[in-house]
Parts: structure tokens; sequence; C-alpha cells
């Protein structure tokens, strides 16, 4: 059999989006499921299903490795997400979070050759949602979290890791620090300075602000300031969930507000959605390194940055050296699941990070080209092939 | 960007399987995720992903029924199971269910365009269960529960249907019970019987066995018995579940065993596994019709049955008249999917079952001939429409 095309009545309605492009685009849906084999006559569908089906479920039973090898479970990552924080618009719930869920799947079968499945829950306790990606986790490979609020997303993440013995991957906190890792130390070639005597800033104390600020440190930043709306995170200040607190003490002991901070700074990241004033960037360091990657919407407008740093990075694909996750994340599940992976290391984040930069040679690298462009095709080979690698090396890897 | 092709490192080894026809089709898995459009660069990725889906998710978050024209939701059902009672392997456990619900998958798509994604899951608590499935019920436009045991899977789909406004579907319950209805209504024009004047025997009170009497009484059968591994439901049994004791009010006032019951029947419907003696069959009245659907062993060898009944069918593909779930659940679903149904109602499962009898001319109606063949390119069509029709007319169709 083939299958059969959408009739027109699954989407007969018209609305006032009708003739959007964007919305023409998704009209449908984005992604779909399909057969790897045909089933066209009964030997077929007694080898695909009832009786012939049952052996291999015997022996799944029997030896439980060989899920990995006759059935999709080992190419497949569950895109989880409960709809509180979605891109910048906050808590829209699970429902309208769907179309970044299915963009996301899209990605990772384009870029990385792997099988997602957007699975978007409708509960918010931490407990409950943590119980259910627990339940569910027999059928999937991998679990990528999504657009989780912070702080709940640590809690979320940490438990799942400890019950788990697939990958789990918050990408909006380690995707996104691969990518600023990857463009910092590019940054840092372009600009002749050296991780450890960098005095980096970063704007936001969120899921990817936690995330840059603890890989920073892992790849040795020597003087790291986080800043949330309050200010600099720093140990007397009696607001601080406990990340946050954790994140204080193990940063400068700098306090202020975010203009105090950027004072002699060598890097600003601004993973905020808040503005710089022109005035607080005008006090940073010579030579400095400006990643504003609010979208759509940069915390400094690139022309502006440019007036005052050496390199300037923004989340847009409308400037040059877009900070995108998706350089990271297929990659990333690749080579995990490349490597049969039982988590995702601290190791193999930095691997990937520096794969990355290190697809720019010394030839071609300049201010406005620290980044691979997500089209570039070598990203995802060379990503995953780092982590892979990494995964063996960490003891990860399984047979 | 085209997929990756999956390295060969994710199925390096071999094992005792290799060259088995069955497990090389297995290998790797049977289904995947493809993307229905391509991102060939940042233009889009822009309208895929961010920034313009988040207009998208705005859309949704402000007018929340548009989920079924702009993602996949309305086309895509969860195939879950918790691996209590696969096949007639019973409680394997959600790792070893796994082919079964890929294959699942694969039919959906091939013979009713429906796109489905197996989810195992490593509970069976009832409450845990059903709290799981609503949890993650935003992602789904239909929840098809498969390879649950019996009685749990009866509170299951009960509490499912009442906490869910999208289709939820026992197939092993209802799959079953329409395609013996459309199997029936052809034996019965082939031997002239009339329902209400047939004694119909179930031997089997598990999911198919309960779900064949519920819609036989709806179809108007006037004397039914069903009999499990103890003999015949009936009220003055002390260890019947209440599932059983609400069947056993419903149906004749029989007792006894089932060789008893079978005296003087019209037809015997085999759901149970066991087997049945021919000096049993024997008994049957004359004209009688067995359908023996146990796999790979009928509860009568057909040949054997032939001997006494006027219609015989069977659950294999290696001989006529094959009673097959695939016959009906990929055209249920396409149906009320095309109807945006709410539910599944007893009024589009009985349309389900009289589309795909009348798929049979009275000139091509034979013994050997009361069931189209799986690979009949009319069934899902014919099956869908009516399922469409019937939602309407039940009110559960929605706009």
């Amino acid at each position: 059999m083939v299958a059969q095309p959408l009739p027109s009545s699954v989407v007969p309605e018209t609305d006032q989006y009708a003739g959007d492009a964007v919305f023409e685009l998704h009209r449908g849906g984005k992604i779909e499921v399909t057969s790897s084999i045909h089933v066209r006559d009964a030997s077929d569908l007694s080898k695909a299903y009832t009786p012939g089906v049952a052996r291999v479920c015997t022996a799944i039973a029997e030896e439980p490795s060989l899920v990995r090898r006759y059935t999709w479970k080992s190419n497949v990552v569950a895109v989880v997400t409960d709809g509180t924080a979605v891109l910048g618009l906050g808590d829209i719930g699970p429902a309208a979070s769907l179309p970044v869920m299915e963009g996301k799947a899209l990605l990772f079968k384009e870029f990385g050759g792997v099988d997602s499945v957007p699975i978007a829950l409708d509960c918010t306790d931490v407990d409950e949602f943590v119980e259910t990606v627990v339940r569910m986790a027999p059928s999937f490979g991998g679990i990528n979290l999504e657009d989780i609020s912070a702080p709940r997303c640590f809690e979320i993440e940490r438990r799942l890791k400890e019950r788990l013995d697939i990958p789990v991957f918050h990408d909006d906190q380690h995707g996104t620090a691969v990518v600023v890792l990857a463009a910092l130390r590019n940054a840092l070639r372009v600009t002749g300075k050296s991780i450890e005597d960098t005095r980096v800033v970063i704007s936001g104390a969120g899921a990817a602000g936690v995330a840059c600020a603890r890989i920073l440190l892992q790849a040795g930043v020597g003087d790291l300031a986080v800043v949330d709306s309050k200010g600099v995170l720093s140990e007397d200040r009696a607001d601080l969930n406990p990340v946050k607190l954790s994140l204080a003490r193990d940063t400068g002991g700098l306090s202020g507000r975010l203009v105090d901070a950027l004072d002699g700074a060598d890097v600003f990241i601004g993973v905020s959605g808040g503005t710089v004033p022109e005035e607080a960037i005008a006090r940073m360091a010579d030579g400095s390194m400006i990643f504003a990657l609010a979208n759509p919407n940069p915390e400094v407008h690139p022309d502006i940055a440019h007036r005052h740093a050496a390199v300037v990075a923004t989340g847009r694909s409308d400037f040059p050296n877009q900070i995108n996750n998706v350089l990271a994340f297929p990659g990333i599940f690749r080579g995990a699941f490349d490597a049969n992976a039982s988590r995702i290391t601290e190791g193999m984040k930095l691997a990937a990070a520096d794969a990355l930069a290190g697809l720019i040679s010394s030839d071609d690298l300049r201010p406005d080209y620290i980044i691979p462009s997500p089209f570039d095709e070598r990203v995802a080979p060379a990503v995953a092939a780092a982590v892979t690698a990494a995964a063996e090396a960490d003891g990860v890897a399984r047979a």
C-alpha cells in the first residue's frame, strides 16, 4: 500500500492567516511519520507485523539491548516541553508550543539525521513532569528538554539525568552554551586574548545564562559576573534561588548593576532580552566582544555594538556571526547516539564547542566570521564525531 | 540541508539473528520522522523556526483551535501500551513491545495516511497510566491503546474517554469487534440467517471477547453467550470481575461449559487462544459459522472446521477470510480525523463494520470471501467515509 494523501477536509477552512507565507508553510504541520519499509502483500505484512514481529519482541524480552538494533529507539529523541517558556513568548502552554517543537524535530532530522517527536505536556508540576518523562522513556533513545521556565528546568533536568540511562539535554541551556563557547573561542583568537585573562559579563540568569556561565567556568574563564534584573549575582543578595546562589559563589566577588560589571569587561553575553545602553558598553575594555543574543531584538543593536567592540555576534540570521542552537543540538545527539552514550557529559559539550570553533581555519577567521553558518554542511558531522570521541573518552559510550 | 545518512556505527554489531529476513527488516526500526518541508537557507529557517514560528505560536495561544490547522496534531495518533498483553506473548514489558507498536505506526501510515508514534510506558498502575496519557495528550490528535491486559484495559479506556476530547480507541477491543461484525454480516448473507435469530458463542472474555460481545449486542444479535476459561459468564458465578459480571447480565441465561454453549449454536467466535475439540463444533447448528481467530494457532484448525461449518474465518493470512484489525483501525482514525471527531462513538464503529461488509457485492460473496483482503485499496477510504458520516450524524464532528 502507499500512503493515502491527506484529504482536503483535514484543513478545509480559511482564516486571517491564509496566504501568509509562514502560516502556509505550517499548514498541516512540518513533520510526518513515514515507513522505512513498505507493506505490499501478505508476506510483507507477516514480517513487519504479526506473526513475524512476535519473534523480534521475544528476542528483545530475552536480551533487552537488542531494542537498540531492531527498533527505532536508538535514533529517536523526545522533544519535551511544558510550554512555560516558549521562545520570548513566555508561558503560552503546551498546545501553542507545538510549532516550535515541530520545528525542532524538523531541524533534528534535516541537520542530524535524528528522528524526533514533539511531546508537549499538560503539567507544570516538577514531580509530575519528571514522572511522566520517566514513564515514557522506554520509547526513546534520548530526551531533549525545551522551553521550560527557570529555575524549574534545572531541577527537571537534574532529576531526569539521575533517573534515566539515556541522554537528557536541555537545549535552551546547553545548546546555547556550546555555541557561545565556540564563538568565544574564535573571538579570542581574533582579539588575541586568552580565556584565563578574560573578564566576561553575562546578562541573564535563566536557563541560557546559567548554562553559559557554567560552561565558561569549565572552559577556564578567569573572571565572570552573571547579572539578573536586580544586578550582579552575589552572595550578599537575599533574593537568590539556589541555582543563582550557587553561581554567585562560583563567580567573582563583584556586586552592583550591569553597568558596573561592564566597566572594563572584555566580553558581554546577553541572553536576557533586556536592552543595554551604549554608555555601558562604551566602558568595556579595548578589543571587547559583544554577543547580544536576544531575539528578535538584540540587547545592543549590532550597529551600535560595532562602535565599541572588536567582535559582534547576535542570534539573528540577518547579521554576521549568528549564534544559533541548530549549530549544536543535531550534531550532539547524532554523536551521542552513534556512541550509544548513557548521558551527555561536560566533556562532550566542551568537545562539541571545540569542534565547532575548529571548523574556521586561521586563514578564514575574521571579526565577522567567528562561527560557521548553520548551512555549513561540515557542522553536524564534525560536532557528532567530536561528541562520540568524548563519550568514549569519558566512559559513557556503550557497545 | 538533507538528512545525514545513519552512520553504520548505529547498528554495528552482529548477533544470532543476522540474516533472518524478519530481523533484517526490523534493523534500525520500521518508521522514521521526516520533514514535510526542507530547510535550505536562512529564509526557510526563519519561517520554519525562529523568528517566524513565534507568530504561529502566538496565533494558537490566542485561538487554540488553530493548532489543528498549523501543526501535525490533527493527523497524529499516539500508539500507547504498557506492554502487559503483547500479541499472545503476555506481559513482556514496554521495551519488548516496541516492534509491535512500530508495526502499528507503519500500518497507520501505509493504509490510512495517519501519522503515529509508539509510546511504550513504563508504568502498569491504572491511575499512573491514565495521568501520563492525559498529560501528553496536547501533542496528539488521538490515542490508540494497544496490548494492555484485561480487565485494566477497560478501566483505562473508560477514564481516558472521560478525560480527553480526542478519539481514544483500544484497538484490541474495537478493531477486532468491527472486523468480526463485518465478517458476521457477510457470513449471515451467505448462510441466509438473520442476526436476530442467530445464536453466537464467544470463547474468550478478555479485551477482544468483551468488545465483540458488546458490538454484537448493539448490532442486534438475539442470543449470545460469552465463555471464559471457567465456563459461560453467568450471574450465578462468584468469580467474575465487574466487566464480566455486567456482560453476564446482558447476555442469555445460559450456564455451563463451552461445549454446552456450542450445542445448537450458529456462530463460534474464538478470541481465547485455547483449543476447541471437533466433537464440540460438530454439535453446532446446520449452516454454522466458525471464526477461529487465535494466532498463530486457531482454536479449531480450518480443515476441521470446514467439516462442520458453512463459513470459516481465521486470523491467519494463509487461509481465506482473514479477520485482521488492519481492515479497521487505519480507516477508523482516518475518518475520525477527517471529521475532527471528539470521540469514536458506537455509531462510528457500526458504520465502519457495515462499510467493510458492504465492499463485497452479492455477486462476489462466497463462503470463502466474506471479508476483503487487507490489500484491497477500497478498504480504508470506504471505512473512513462511513466513519466521518457517522461522526457527523452522532454530533461528535467539529468544524
